[in-house]
């Protein structure tokens, strides 16, 4: 183990950025998502350090050297996913509690199971998070968990970029341990990782975060400038549950404690009113939408269309993989656009463009990362993804997007850049160890199920 | 291109089956589909000729020679998939026409193209189709479309077992073609390809088959011994028509005509009446669900856990790549699980497992297969698939049946044998040629879009 974690540093995170290392992709199908129309059928990028420095049609101008040269033939390039709302470490619960009541689930299974975990669980059920997500071509993940200096680390090791908050529920026994981890993560890890770790407060939920802890939390907040990441309005049970005890929706609940004054990413927002609707758009809440994982526990349909007519800023999640899966943003985009047209039963709310939007672009605003990434243009930090366009599912190409948001499949990622750095090149992940990841996560889940220590 | 085809050819449908073939899958995971609780651990398979002679665990009592071996370590062995409804030509539409209101997606995108169609437009559309549903692990697929006789021999061509049916409208310039193209379908290929080929009738739906031509169409299918497959009660528009029309529902207006008095295989069935459901399985017709096309067109979403409820068999299609966009069945068996938790709000409801039997026994059942196909037992064809399940999204395994169903993609598929054929392995399609397909369904898409012959 220790080994391994070693070389892996050696690999990625643990070492600085060359500032000069130059990775050039040519003869490559460039999808910068910067405008709906934009596309380069035939073009080249060229990444210098953590950047994006050039991005063309037909051939770069000058040769380099010293560089890394990618022949993107057959594939196109466009910017890694962003996984807006995540338990990576849930991966080790994946098909552990399937097709249960949400409260058996929860109750039963889920926190049983957590009860027990160990940081170096959470590192292993992170590791093997990472694999799946660079694998499906995420290359920016938002987690809420706990142990979350264990997830850092392997955030840290394996390149990848993410957005960390350690769950805080103001109602459990460790409702101070939370605010005081929370302070230390973000102590230790905040821009760290070469700038690829920022961190949050995680205020978990309105029913587990009444009004006097949720001061603290924003007293915290506001003392080390940071954002935030709840979940919102997820069940109607929660919705009842704030009513019968506020008066108020969840919505109202959190906007009235000033939670809103704050930058605030939201996930789930199944149950809303016009009025929360209007609340969300107008402090600019970012609001991450699961769809798979709200169909899974029968949560509900969320009101996207209404959402973003409104304004708001609707991001995707996969949630985690208790309740999804897995944790593959091309399915996520895809059932978000296919769940709204039978919602409204109309075919023409959230074209493909704008599911992949969904799945780059507003990941990044929500997240406050829209300055580095979510598209691909001079500037913007080096988090691109290869695509093998040419398969079966991908022919005819009258419109390869549309292909990516109605029939690409994870495994189509080929090639993942992050932060300029290749981290998985034809399909070979390059930063970790693929089966001791495997191993050692399987290893982890064996002895929880088997039950603790 | 000749060249090709009689390569395939040879590899294939076109020569004889032996019936000594031996191909002996050992050290294997068996999920046969012959019960909930049915799972094989580490076994082994016997295929002898056409069919499954021997499953069982640990390893097989006798050394078998002159057989082929495939090393099942890591994979997991079931059943083929089955899409019960399909039009595979239509691959050539893939993403040819998306996010649009339905008449104006029919009208102004899909008619016109299918106008100026060939039949060797439709053979190469077909063999795309076909690569692609061999690739994730569709096994046998339900057809309806024009120049059958096309589709016949590119199924032929390609080891693929099929059910086909001559497209009927009776409103149309073509209804008295039809009637005549039916049969001839029915004398020329009933049972053939080494009896892979079943032939259907295919009555297109309610709007386009008034009750006197229906009564032709029945009369033909009692002639020649033929089942039935249609299209029913897809959009809230066509109960509307066929209610102002009739005065009652499609599904009245098949029964009253006698339709079910027939064996009927019905795709979509979105908007039904408590009394349809009733009629549905009073009659035994069976069902197929295509949820993406469904949601992707806003037809809305199918009654399919009050139709379980009743005793109706539900199987499970792709519909065509122009509305879904891809013939995915691991999307389809997941949409649909998800899509009913989703509108009953409730998890219990379509279980992993019976997402799985939807997508293989389901089929073979609604297509009268059931005595050859769909599971695993000894004396069934030898229609299975091989799935990797040792990569990061099926860890760790707690249950694999959950990451079957929740979490697998296409490309996990890595083996097809179909009657007994080993048609892929190692993902290499070993009855067509990929390439050629690719291009010459591109070339196609090409000349059609420009516009005519
Ligand atoms: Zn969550
Ligand atoms: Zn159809």
């Amino acid at each position: 183990m220790h080994g391994n974690r070693e070389m892996v540093g050696e690999m990625t995170g643990k070492h600085p950025v060359n500032k000069n290392r130059r990775v050039l992709v040519t003869n490559v199908k460039i999808l910068p998502m910067t405008g709906p129309h934009d596309f380069i059928p035939e073009g080249f990028l060229v990444i210098e350090g953590q950047h994006i420095r050039e991005v063309g049609s037909g051939k770069p101008s000058l040769v380099r050297e010293n560089g890394q040269i990618i022949d993107g033939k057959g594939k196109l390039v466009m910017p890694g996913f962003v996984n807006a709302h995540t338990h990576a470490a849930m991966t080790l619960m994946r098909g552990y509690a399937d097709d249960l009541p949400l409260m058996e689930w929860l109750q039963n299974k889920i926190e049983p199971f957590e009860c027990n975990l160990t940081g170096q669980d959470v590192y292993w059920g992170t590791m093997l998070g990472i694999a799946e997500m660079i694998k499906s071509g995420t290359t920016t993940f938002a987690d809420m968990y706990i142990f979350m200096d264990d997830v850092a680390r392997a955030v840290e090791e394996t390149g990848i970029r993410a957005v960390l908050c350690r769950g805080m529920n103001g109602v459990g026994p460790n409702a101070e341990k939370a605010l005081r981890e929370s302070r230390d993560l973000a102590s230790k890890w905040q821009g760290k990782a070469d700038g690829r770790l920022k961190i949050m407060l995680g205020p978990h939920a309105p029913y587990t975060c009444p009004p006097p802890y949720l001061r603290r939390v924003m007293d915290l907040a506001s003392e080390l400038g940071l954002d935030m990441h709840t979940h919102l309005s997820e069940t109607m049970a929660e919705v009842e549950t704030i009513k019968k005890e506020y008066g108020k929706t969840p919505v109202a609940m959190f906007a009235e404690a000033g939670l809103f004054d704050h930058r605030v990413v939201a996930a789930h927002c199944v149950h809303l009113t016009d009025e929360d609707i209007e609340t969300l758009a107008k402090n600019k809440v970012g609001v991450v939408h699961n769809p798979q994982s709200n169909m899974k526990l029968g949560s509900g349909i969320a009101r996207v269309t209404e959402l973003m007519a409104a304004g708001v800023t609707v991001a995707l999640g996969t949630d985690g993989a208790a309740s999804n899966n897995n944790l593959d943003m091309f399915e996520e985009a895809r059932t978000a656009a296919l769940l709204q047209k039978a919602r409204k039963m109309d075919p023409r709310v959230i074209t493909a463009y704008q599911a992949l939007e969904m799945a780059t672009v507003n990941g990044a605003r929500v997240l406050g990362l829209d300055q580095e990434i979510g598209c691909i243009k001079p500037g913007m930090k080096a988090d691109i993804i290869l695509i093998d366009v040419d398969q079966p599912h991908f022919h005819p190409p009258h419109n390869l997007v549309a292909h990516l948001a109605y029939s690409a499949q994870a495994s189509d990622v080929d090639t993942v850049i992050i932060d300029g750095k290749v981290v998985m090149q034809n399909r070979q992940l390059l930063s970790l160890n693929e089966r001791t990841v495997i191993e050692e996560a399987g290893r982890v889940a064996l002895r929880l199920v088997e039950g603790g220590l």
